[in-house]
């Protein structure tokens, strides 16, 4: 069950046709038949193409669309991801905003596969964080779902997450922590960032359900763990990066989550060939 | 005249705080004041801080949102960027948001200032391209301009760019130039996307205002800066990054258009840091 | 923090004022002053002034809304809740929408205050299910917490909830569940609806974090908290009304859903008097 | 010919399922075909079916409807009221919104006929008022037409309501009523709300299309029903329900209104099995 | 009470200035202040001020706008109609929109002036169509009241008009106008369209509220006055221009409907100067 | 490829529609099968037909479009158009907004062709301007092409227009067209408006690649013409009527730009005749 994209396609393609494309509309005959292929440049996993389906879909109903791989296949550099076949008018101008969606979202597939290959073996997952790009919130933990990746929360709507302000407006980790039990839906679930090992502690008594260990160093990660001793869901925060993944994902934690799996990912390079 | 960014920001403050930031919700109380400082944590260039404004305007109007950089300013690491004051609910509610756009924002701003300053001491401009996030195109273009880049067209309506298939579909370059100027409002201008001197040399001799030199070597595009001899714009595309941007520039060209100023800038570090 | 009703508000207005009120506009002059107040015809539990505030500031940003209770507080017949001042006009038009949110809203607090008092004593929550007015759900939510409830899930989002055919779908109750927890973001629950006592010893054996009792009778629903025994939420659904509650919350359970506090709640009387 | 509902349908749609219906999503297979049947567990009279087609047409349009009984049906509990197939996770995911509708519209359309049957023999129409559930009015004063009520006016933009603040602001009922003749277009009716017989007398020498007869005993209404003579419609309105309104209907009154319809209804008890 | 246009002004911003008015971005600063005087360049009755105060408060909630005449006024040419101050970049960013919308609409309100001095010492009320522009219906039908004239229906959604397809439909006028009776709100007048004079006579006996004489000679008018006697209204419609309606309305006619007043009325030229 | 309509016919029938089509709702059976030709009441030349299309296809999917005329020909009085067929019910719903579109837009393409007409064996090109109906800018431009003129700027985003009062912030003429080409996009044209011959001489000297001649006389025109000698495009403005175009373009002007054309058209006579 795809994200529901309708809306940001159609925003996305205001944006880029507004009045219209006046280049094919002055220099492409209506009638003009075409067809294009989809083709990756760059080695990586693919997310995205139901979007360039729907992307298609607004601009002409008519055009096809027939992807050839399947969203989250990890492929090589010159793989055709899809034909695209209608109104040649059509197909050009829907081109760009169709690549910029699917460039996106295959980066960040691409990028969290990286990721989670590197916590092979152990018990962690691969988490995405809130640091996604303001619109596409939806599609992004997609494309990390695609990737292999998991979520975390999508909003400040569907989990508590206890910072520092917020331990600081209610006293302590415990008040907090039993301040939100009582009011929340039962239904959620209460995470508590920590620093130390004795917020980790008092996290733990206070009833949490996650406990974030924010910017530890693996050692400080390790003893965590081992306070913790299952009793919540251990997540690390904070300095995650190719070089240091695998190691923190040994300490035992469950969850490691990454803002640069969507931050910081850069586009898969995948552009449009338009045939004969 | 800052971009009017007000739907993009409420799209965002929707897909964050959807139906509440239960955390703030239940463990701080309404009435506690709050006052924190934006901080950057790298150097860079600093774009986006009307948006900031704009966030806290719509979470709640009373929050006060006090510049200390301006637009565009080159900031050393540690460098305080604004000052934000009201109620803690508010201020915690829309962090992330606020965060999420000047960080991408900056960090297109301090990409487009690197390439920049490649090109100093020769004719060039750097501008950018449609390949911008779908919904932000109107602010990464903004953040262009504010690292000291120019702007390509916005969009399909604002400008004719002829390439190869509307070429084919009209039969030569001379057709394509002559349709669109006897078709398009007589305020646009028409550029064509030229692979080779021969093409060059036609969309010249066609009347073309810009000629885009497409994915050439150095040696072609300074070629094609003597076969277009002033008689239209120069503009350099394709393979262009921090490596090969000067002696690109140097070939004579009048432009050089890097898709990599949006599509793969990353996020520029900056955090949001409360005070007691 | 009040949920956020500007969009609903709006729509409110847009479907009661249309084209304008051609009464007013043809019968009361546009500079006559205008005062009110509103009161209460029947006791209740009060909910939904800042809607009030809302509607009138759309309306007309220069009528004053003046709050006499707060939200939440039980009050007699007669009470007056709030004054309002401004242009006649303005006063006129916005007083149906005005008195629809906030009859409807006061109506559901009376009725979840009734219910939650009838559980005193007991360790059991009271909360609200999805069976909400489309369009109000947010309100209806706050209104209910307003009343002294507590929130179930918002939405098919947020929380994961099995029943009869997700279990079918998947094989098994421990299936489900692991399917689900595999999946889904680490901060989310997982409750599982079940009829019997079997299932109930599964989802808990599975790991579920709530147990959803589904019409259990009282000597069920006792049995069911024993099989539980506080490894998992018990929560019980189903032929709640104020004659079965107090037993249903003596059984032990610790959640006790009631789908009338939102679907079956009628509309506290309330009027807006107007003063000479 | 319906009323249109794809706006508050969807409004609906997005309120529940947000960024996506977990369970569903983690639970059931995207093949798996499903089929459901909607029953009703009480005796009512039925309205709303095609709101359901238009959720499940939203929700995945390639799922099928099939309603087996008329708008407006009365029909016994147990009664199956449409057929719908389609892909199982679509079936799910729609299957509260679509009963929320039609649990509230027939509510609506059950207490019409009900009211309805107790006027028969008279002359006397039952209709609604404005006490609607903001955002679903149109949807349900449809309801109250399927029931067998009509509709009193549908905004403040149809027709003319002088009520005692108008008739204050102008300085009598006569210059309320000429007032709002010379102005209005000649289109609309003018109604006066009136609450003792001298008003009334007023009203119809001033030319009053309907004189709106408020909180007046059955004495006071055959009073004014004498009065008004034909020369104007009779509305009572004020202290309706179940035991009153066939005395008032009696006393010769051509229009009963009753806010309750709306306001106070009850969502009709209905379900979705689901097949197989 | 003027019609809300925040709505259409804000589409008429977005979509004049786009992405932004380039040319006064990059001509001039942004702290230059200004101030400009709208004047009329020709005679008429001005109509449309208030969206001009509308228009400017969007582009920038700081400019001033100050009226110098009514609106309904009948101004000389050269007469100053509103002074405007603020920032330089919002004046002339601003200009076009507002002069659009004044223009149209005081070009509405002259022209119905007109139409209306035609007809003085009659009893005969000038109104307009539905044929107005779409998206400014109720805009321009505020412009036709401010113009001296009075309103016919607002849509197809608030007065029963029954025409020749209607009549066809239901066999009669006799069985349409019952039919209308019976079913719709009994708030809600009917009108019927009648070419001849039986059927004028029927749709009386019928008891239609107004009667359309559609596209009748002087001759016939007189006569349709005369059957319908008081019993119902008269309402001449077709072919009605300055040269005609003065001996329409001399027939004894009720009401005379002129599509022209909206979908004809030529812009009055009204103009922006700046003060330096 | 026709411009979007989507959003301003939808907006165009809520207008219209609102709650219902009460008239056709009461009298017309569901079942009912119609069929209507659109003819043409006067000669001109038809634009909108695709917009007829989107209307119906908005008001009922089922109904059929089949025009008989393509968009631009230039029909005779009597000429059907289109037919319509399907639900009664639909056309008649329909049939207000559809005409509304189809007249206007035929109105500006009739005066347009007939402005163009006055040109033929000169070089100038007829254009529009901004002073267009808000909300249907695209539309009518589209209108203006249809009619064989060509198009200005779009709105303020899409070129660069420098007049009085940017010429003054900026110090002159020279110093305006530098700073907008020195910020501007490479892609965008730079047009100066002149009164005087002096100012001619400036804006040509500077680059600017169009020349506005604002209210010139014919003589002052030539004179323009020679100055500009080919260097830049020559637009005439002001004063552009029937009786004078002709001469304007004599002067070998290359852009003659007419508000009229848009804000002072008058609809084309067009009307639906229902069959059977």
């Amino acid at each position: 069950m795809f994200p529901d994209c309708r809306d940001i396609v159609r925003l996305a393609l205001v944006e880029d046709i507004g009045t219209g494309d006046v280049t094919t509309q002055f220099t492409v005959a209506p009638e003009t038949a075409g067809a294009a292929r989809m083709i990756t440049k760059q080695a990586g996993v693919i997310a995205g193409l139901p979007v360039v389906t729907e992307v298609y879909r607004q601009v002409d109903s008519e055009v096809q669309v027939t992807p050839l791989v399947s969203e989250g296949d990890r492929v090589e550099a010159g793989t055709v991801l899809c034909h695209i076949e209608g109104r040649a008018q059509s197909l050009l101008t829907g081109e760009r905003v169709a690549l910029n969606f699917v460039q996106r979202l295959s980066g960040i597939a691409t990028k969290t596969a990286q990721m989670v290959s590197l916590v092979i073996g152990t018990k962690a997952r691969v988490v995405d964080t809130r640091k996604t790009t303001p619109g596409l919130r939806n599609l992004e933990k997609y494309a990390v779902r695609t990737g292999g990746g998991h979520n975390h929360r999508f909003g400040l709507y569907d989990a508590i997450l206890i910072k520092d302000n917020h331990i600081q407006a209610c006293g302590s980790i415990t008040e907090a922590v039993h301040s939100a039990f009582a009011q929340a839906p039962h239904t959620m679930t209460v995470t508590v960032e920590c620093d130390t090992l004795e917020q980790v502690n008092e996290a733990v008594q206070a009833g949490a359900d996650i406990v974030l260990l924010d910017n530890m160093t693996l050692e400080q990660l390790s003893q965590a763990v081992s306070i913790i001793d299952g009793q919540a869901a251990a997540e690390a925060s904070g300095g995650v990066n190719a070089d240091t993944i695998t190691e923190i994902a040994q300490t035992g934690v469950d969850v490691i989550s990454v803002g640069a799996l969507t931050h910081s990912a850069t586009a898969l390079d995948i552009s449009l060939d338009f045939l004969s």
